[in-house]
């Protein structure tokens, strides 16, 4: 192979190593362990599926997409993200008894990078999907088993900011009167330049009383009391509606108690244009970016099933990022033999492995430099020699 | 998305539910027990690779890479197999001091089919490498391991079968004098066709002797008495010295005490071109095809750093497939309730999953058929209507 190739990755490609690998699994299983408690079921999808079926139905960009062609020259796509697919397969498959479902994963997405930016264009995550259950106690849950989860992943400083995919809909509608008016102030949400916003609303001709409205609206952050600043600037029924199930969702994530990790913010907006109701994202310390997000969605009817859901994903790199040094280390132990006493250091291994203690088992004829090597463990053994018979220089 | 599409997924590709996500999940683990108790450290690679990099080294057959292009131009694939992509890492991250390497890996490799034949184009393979020891000892550990975790993942009935790659090599050489009549009667190994081998070997023009030898080779499958038969048949230098290193392992894997797990089969061949000496695959009961594999190989040399390296590759289809029911089954219990009793069946589920009981809550307002619903779980609790009341019809 050429010279220039024989090390490099595609763009935005990484290798785990070890140390980072150990910490990612334990997270990963400590997650995973709440999800299952809270009788969440894991089920696995492929990596690659048909653009047509989840490729469309996505809503992330076209260009992050790694397409490929199969032998009948259909599309196939690396999945990006697993809502998707597992509407695919509750629809297909777990739906036919109309029941509530409770599904999870944990799983590597793809997301194609254009440049080399330092972002990871396969990263893993890990989430839930509450299934054709339609009570905001159900948005409740998945939110409480969010901050759980992440709580018994050793996370101690996040927030979850909830807000409601049609609230910000219906106001601007009420205010600006088209689709069109409404989606170029929403792209200021969605880019959280509040400034542009502002200077967007001031340019707009409103009556004051709108205009000011649309500024209040940007203030809708915050605990409780947001509640009742939403209700005076909305008149809209549906945008009432959206603050009514907010407001139950407030109860109910205090009866899981986990309010003090919770907190509204009216102006979240999302770039998955699937989110129908109450919608979140996750941030913690260390991070710029989200460590997770949710909310309630209605792609299941996409797939032919009346249904909606709600789920929510986090990103296992972020999340360790956040989490930061986490030095709970791994030791592990070495024994050294010669083939005189082979026979013994196995016999001595078995017994440590019995115990449940990571051995590393040795032959000195392949290993060249010794000190180098008996330096990575915590403790070595040597068995060299004639048995019973240690050699003079250790 | 058009009809035809909605629930298709590309071909070979599966998805896994919920009881078979389980299974597969305790045996994965059962195993990485056992691979981290023996000091072997787990590694992730991309999911995709540069062609140029893994492609061309792996010798699977280019009909079977799924291939793209980047934005450059370049082609790129989904792995097919780990050992490539850990040579390429070991080779430029881990090799610097020039030491021992043990390796781990569970993850999923693509396979492109040509036609459905219930073969699947996503599996995963758990395997070992180790990296750097040119000792037999570490061939024997590698076997030894190999037949140590199968043993913990509850597999009863398999048989390690031992063969070396340069024994048939070198006897097809010293009697048919050139690689091209060599590789014509090797074909014949590799598809496992004995009455063609045979046959082939009685039209060829050779002294009897010759031919003898020839058949007698096929008989070469066994314990340790066949180490005394290949000596007969071999005159050349290099096939002696693979008889001595299979005579070796023999005394080592007799010091791990899996002897009885092991045999010698001098006829194994393998499609993996790369492999060197000491090969292997491993049967089980109910399955067709070998659960895994595996042998030493130089792969390493191409990535630049003069080391073999020695590892094995386990299916956990295959091995899930030989393993049959285990009916170990995992309860789920079930807390039904209404609105007034939500924070009493909050309390309630908070100390069942604090016990590690799995405990779905459910708000009976989300359900439209409970019985249905409540047959799931092992136990149901109702938590409706005033509290401390019981509703009549429970």
């Amino acid at each position: 192979m050429s010279r220039l190739f024989m090390f490099e990755k595609p763009l935005g490609m990484r290798d785990t190593l070890p140390e980072l690998y150990e910490k990612k699994h334990r997270v990963r299983s400590l997650m995973e362990n709440a999800m299952k408690r809270w009788g969440y079921q894991f089920i696995e999808t492929p990596a690659l599926e048909y653009y047509e079926t989840v490729g469309t139905a996505s809503a992330i960009l076209d260009t992050q997409l790694f397409k490929l062609l199969d032998k009948e020259g259909h599309t196939l796509v690396l999945r990006l993200e697993m809502t998707t697919p597992i509407a695919r397969v509750a629809a297909s498959r777990l739906l036919q008894d109309d029941l509530p479902l409770r599904l999870a994963y944990a799983a590597n997405v793809f997301r194609a990078q254009q440049r080399e930016g330092g972002r990871p264009a396969e990263f893993e995550q890990i989430g839930v999907e509450c299934i054709n259950d339609e009570t905001v106690s159900s948005d409740g849950e998945v939110i409480s088993l969010l901050v759980s989860s992440l709580r018994e992943a050793g996370l101690r400083h996040f927030q979850v900011s909830i807000g409601h995919a049609s609230f910000a809909q219906e106001l601007f509608l009420q205010i600006l009167g088209t689709d069109e008016r409404a989606n170029s102030l929403r792209r200021f949400l969605y880019e959280k330049n509040y400034v542009g916003y502002r200077e967007h609303v001031n340019s707009l001709s409103l009556s004051s009383i709108d205009k000011q409205r649309l500024l209040q609206f940007l203030e809708l952050r915050g605990g409780e009391e947001v509640i009742g600043m939403a209700l005076d600037i909305i008149e809209n029924e549906q945008g009432k509606l959206a603050i009514m199930q907010l407001k139950e969702l407030w109860d109910v994530v205090n009866d899981y108690k986990v309010q003090d990790q919770v907190k509204f913010d009216f102006t979240l907006v999302s770039h998955m244009s699937y989110y129908s109701g109450i919608l979140f994202e996750v941030y913690a310390d260390k991070v710029g970016f989200p460590i997770g997000n949710g909310g309630r969605y209605s792609l299941i009817e996409k797939f032919g099933k009346k249904a909606s859901a709600t789920g929510f994903a986090v990103r296992i790199d972020r999340l360790l990022e956040s989490l930061g040094d986490m030095t709970e280390e791994t030791t592990t132990n070495c024994i050294l033999f010669s083939l005189e006493r082979r026979k013994e250091a196995f016999r001595l291994a078995e017994k440590m492995h019995e115990e449940g203690t990571r051995v590393v088992l040795q032959d000195i004829n392949g290993v060249k430099n010794l000190d180098a090597f008996t330096k990575k463990f915590a403790d070595t053994t040597y068995l060299i020699g004639k048995a019973g018979k240690e050699p003079a220089d250790e």
